[in-house]
């Protein structure tokens, strides 16, 4: 396997085109890693979500990690990770015009669900599940790609085998 | 949607199933993740990585978050989280068997390829790519899986959305 590094302009041109990947938070040093849906807008990436644990940590620590891949093999993929800052769009009249952008974004992908109407199984009835709209802004964005060397097979045989 | 928590067992099923998933480290909490081929033998995860990043930061903050998911569209998903303890196996006699245990399960699954073939564009070539085998200590399971409620599709109309 040969491993490249990918261009930046290519980075963002498949993030545009994933608007799926994983995002990763952490609190005192425990990272915690969930799909999500988004939509990206220059320097940003929208998404919303159910009140929880991951936006629980947002708050606290807004450094994050999104990575969007596709894996076809071991030695065959493309992973492309973005560094970023949460930072929340609540229902304020000074956060409004964001907000309005957050959602003129993620209404026009197929990932828009009614997020209004998530209802968790044995959850305190009480807990507000209003949706929480965010950004994610792109501080550094990098991709790398796995391509396989000629003659490279997904599954070694037993000589080709590395000792351990 | 409807959202479930799925029990421990079901979570440990899925997990022995998949062999594949992201990874999240954190330093100075930063997080960072990526996707990793893996195998699980009781509660541990065995995989192995060429050196960088993700093995500078697992060694640096050994707790770690592996996430593996099924998601079909934005309210019909399952996700299992994985909180749990980076150990090294370094190619030392205290380690041999350990490191035995983990060549083991690792060759009888497609992930396995020829982790001592890597060469990185553009890299110091002086920098030692052999292997680094590890497995992480599962100290927490959980699972959550999304249910699309009767009637409700991926894409809601205009006229159900969510006020913003």
């Amino acid at each position: 396997m040969f491993v490249q590094e990918i261009t930046i302009e290519e980075c963002r041109e498949a993030l545009v085109r994933a608007g799926f990947g994983r995002l990763a938070c952490a609190w005192e040093n425990q990272p915690y890693v969930v799909p999500v849906y988004f939509a990206v807008d220059g320097d940003h990436v929208y998404s919303f979500s159910t009140p929880g644990q991951k936006i629980d940590w947002m708050r606290n620590n807004p450094r994050i990690c999104l990575e969007i891949d596709s894996v076809k093999s071991p030695n065959d993929w493309t992973s492309i990770v973005v560094f970023g800052r949460y930072e929340e769009l609540p229902d304020t009249p000074d956060y409004r015009l964001k907000r309005l952008r957050a959602y003129d974004l993620l209404q026009n992908r197929p990932m828009w669900w009614q997020p209004g109407s998530v209802a968790v199984a044995n959850h305190d009835a009480s807990r507000d599940f209003a949706p929480v709209f965010y950004r994610i802004k792109i501080e550094r964005l990098t991709g790398r790609r796995g391509v396989p060397t000629p003659g490279e097979t997904a599954v070694a045989t037993r000589s080709q085998r590395t000792r351990v």
